[in-house]
């Protein structure tokens, strides 16, 4: 037994993942930890996929539904997935094993935003939570939860599950202790819920570590197996340019008077145009930064690292296995600069909406008007979900949304007549950047977004095919406000799924 | 003139609106009072409208930007769009004439979530604010604003205007001094915004009265007109259903536990139906409701003297001329009950959140999907404007959407396979009544959504249309996630611009 489980009323429960996972039953609803590749558990998924396989060999039924934190890995949502074992997923994947079992309709997905999560959960709405099984750091003596690497929905499902399971990872560093800030309160159900006491990034309102239930404990499973990190990818010439005019831009709004020096708070997405965004900010002219967001990735331990970033908070760590050493090996420094929260936290409208924070995320799609879709490819299939995305929007200092301006070698156009699936309404889009440049819609009526957007961010190949239809809305609208076709508004979308291509 | 200029430094100010209209210039951007059709300025709009009317007869150009709380009235977004003096309006606006302009292309409208406005003009995003025309009750005797009927964005509009015009309007109750209160610490920017210290509806945080620079003050109007005050309908047999509906919901709720037996705090919509599910309350079993919303309606009122009401929040009245001179005779009464405050905290997204305010609003229409349209008709044309249903929606403990399943005597569905615009998100809408029933959305997959909305809320005329759409939409999407046929997803909007009805 490791040195880790440091309760003795805790030892007693250990037992392997086979025999934990033997527990469950079919149609249970299961809470797992696990936010972005971080501080999913490690074990318990397999053994229960593998459980899950064996019954349907048999010829039983056997699915659960499994909720998160947010995104988890190929050991947990795509095992699961691959048995067919999950019959409704919530809030948030992006496994390409799961993906497919929802987009083929084994499994239901409810796609919901990651700050309304805990509250679902919490007010009843889903249902009874049969089971947790969350990853931890260690069990301290006093029986209390050092979290890992994310700490996402765990103290909701903690708090609400009949039985809990515990995966106690040797993995994850024992210097995270401290960087954790657990907050109680906002879990209140109304009228009980006091004001969210964050005024600044970096503020700490809560505890190092989970209060548990021993009773609930049903099982406890020692791993040491590593988050899934993935590895970093060299930045693109087009990430590079998104994030040029993302940073050019900040800088105008600080000379013109409308952000501070050090900019307000930043969020962003992950991925390659998010760490862009922060390589460029290495280089750049903002000191004393500060970051209120959900993840914490590459390049902001650098920003870290150099000096200019001052405090970061998130609930979660997305790394490359390199950046993920380094942050093992240095936790207990770094955990004075970085401050990991429930995701009822790191995305609260207050705490975001008070602090000015400003947002960038990636998009699928755009359409002239300023609608974003974030989720759906051609109407019907789900990519991902809507993450974090629309807490941090919708109560924006401004709003970003970035994306190249076209997707499979060309084929598609990022910016269309009219999205597929609206996830970002006009109301709540500030700003558009492509690697043709930036569309600033703050203030305008939708005619005069469309030409900004077409103009500033659209691909050259469908810029006139654009205007084009601009031209034919205007004569056959039922009214100029948001002037469409409604015949051939989808156009695009159904010559691509008929033909392969956007382009005439 | 009137007594209730009672600060001797202002009485000097007094002039006619001709005068003080006579002091704007062509292309300024103008900040009104003016919330649901209360306390916006009577006599300065026609004025300016006047002059406006005659430099378009000399052939010389001038319109100006119109900001405001939300909707006025014909006397003024009516007067001045009647002679095409609006270029640009903001955020809300529900006038026949003003409508008409937007919809033809003279006036860009940038229609704006309200608890946003007062942030953007903050924040400088929509440019230097010119001028402010306020409606107020009274001045006092130290140079203070006793606000009217509404106070909407008035405390931003007068802290950044350039320059101010009062009204002061004598219908207006004195017995109003007591019922505001303006909360300034909302207003400063990033990062000096504290907590906004309200957990409970009747909390009182501000101060009765504006603060006013007098430096600014260019001119100052005296009138007696009333407000608007829409008469009150009947109550048709669609909205007692409706409200029925929404009622029993809330009554199981309260059965299963997931709420108190006094509920949480309510918002709603105006209109019919909001009228109707007020009317229910009154006959209802929930004793001690609290209201957190918009707008003070006839049936608030009612429930407030039937003592069912304990306390009701707010940022306007929107009264029935009956109703209007009850609150007038006994303003000082009510001002125990209600509490009107500005609109950046009526709709903050922190108050909403935190107490758990169950949302109930009007819609266009919903698609199967569970997005809904608040704003458009036919693709292209804006009736209203999204208001503050998106700050309540997105934040509430749950949110609902209202709307008889068919408009135009049957020839159109408002249950479609696809809406023409998205205001509110399928992430953001927990419920759907018509006059046919209910849909409860909590926790559903898009394909679970679809059955339920077809089947318990669409007319019969078109539930056999909409199965058949599902049925196309299976065997011809690229995912099962959210099954479409973008073919003829926006089918049934395109047969009512062609052939008048959505009937095939
Ligand atoms: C929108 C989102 C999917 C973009 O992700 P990304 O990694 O930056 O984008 P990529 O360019 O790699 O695109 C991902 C896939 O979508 C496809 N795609 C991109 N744009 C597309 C478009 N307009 N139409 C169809 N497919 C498109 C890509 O081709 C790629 O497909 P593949 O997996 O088959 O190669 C991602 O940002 C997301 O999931 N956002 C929602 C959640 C969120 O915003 N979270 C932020 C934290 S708060
Ligand atoms: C959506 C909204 C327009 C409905 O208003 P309402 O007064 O309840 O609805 P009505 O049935 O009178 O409909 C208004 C008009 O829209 C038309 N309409 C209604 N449903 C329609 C549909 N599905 N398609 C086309 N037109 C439709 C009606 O025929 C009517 O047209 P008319 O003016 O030519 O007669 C209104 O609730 C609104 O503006 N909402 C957005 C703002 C908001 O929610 N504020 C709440 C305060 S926070």
């Amino acid at each position: 037994m490791s040195g880790r489980i440091r309760s003795e009323a805790f030892k007693s429960k250990v037992m392997s993942a086979v025999d934990a996972a033997a527990i469950v039953e079919n149609g249970w609803n299961i809470g797992f930890s696990g936010f972005t590749g971080a501080g999913y558990p490690k074990v318990f998924p397999p053994a229960l996929a593998e459980r899950i396989r064996e019954a349907h060999a048999r010829g039983e039924e056997f699915m659960v539904s499994s909720w998160t934190g947010a995104s988890t890995a190929p050991e947990h949502d795509g095992a699961l997935a691959e048995v067919d074992g999950v019959r409704f997923r919530a809030p948030y994947q992006s496994d390409p094993v799961q993906r497919a079992k929802i987009n083929d309709g084994t499994t239901y997905y409810s796609d919901i935003h990651l700050s309304h999560m805990p509250n679902l959960v919490a007010q009843g709405f889903l249902g009874d939570l049969d089971l947790a099984v969350i990853e931890v750091t260690a069990i301290t003596e006093d029986g209390e939860l050092v979290p890992s690497s994310s700490i996402g929905a765990n103290r909701t499902y903690i708090e609400k599950a009949k039985r809990i399971i515990l995966e106690v990872n040797e993995w994850q560093s024992e210097g995270l202790f401290g960087m954790h800030d657990v907050y109680y309160p906002i879990g209140n159900l109304p009228p009980h819920r006091p004001p969210l006491p964050i005024t600044s990034t970096g503020d700490r309102i809560g505890t190092p570590t989970m209060k548990i239930d021993l009773d609930k404990v049903v099982a406890i499973i020692e791993t040491d197996a590593p988050d899934r990190n993935t590895p970093f990818k060299d930045l693109d010439e087009d990430s590079l340019k998104i994030a040029g005019y993302f940073l050019d831009f900040l800088a105008a709004e600080v000379k013109a008077g409308r952000l501070p020096e050090n900019l307000n708070p930043l969020q962003s997405g992950v991925g390659n145009i998010a760490n862009a965004v922060l390589a460029g900010l290495l280089e750049g002219p903002f000191e004393n930064i500060t970051s209120y967001t959900e993840v914490i990735q590459d390049g902001m331990v650098d920003l870290i690292d150099s000096g200019k970033l001052a405090v970061a908070s998130a609930t979660a760590f997305s790394l490359s296995p390199t950046a993920a050493e380094r942050m093992n090996d240095n936790a207990a420094h770094y955990a004075k600069k970085i401050v990991l929260r429930p995701m009822d936290v790191s995305n609260n409208p207050e705490a975001i909406r008070r602090m000015g924070v400003i947002s960038c995320n990636g998009m699928i799609e755009a359409d002239i008007y300023g609608n974003v879709n974030s989720t759906h490819v051609m109407g019907s299939r789900m990519q991902n979900g809507i993450g974090g995305s629309g807490d941090f929007t919708r109560n924006a200092f401004f709003s970003c949304f970035v994306s190249p301006s076209t997707a499979k070698g060309g084929a598609i156009s990022a910016i269309v007549p009219m999205v597929n699936h609206v996830d970002h309404t006009e109301h709540d889009v500030s700003v558009i950047v492509t690697e043709q440049g930036l569309a600033d819609l703050r203030g305008l009526a939708p005619r005069q977004r469309a030409e900004k957007i077409i103009e500033n961010c659209a691909h050259p190949d469908y810029r006139e095919p654009l205007r084009e239809y601009v031209k034919l809305a205007h004569t056959k609208a039922n009214g100029m406000h948001t002037p469409h076709d409604l015949r051939t508004a989808l156009g695009w979308h159904v010559r691509f799924l008929e033909t392969g291509t956007m382009k005439e």
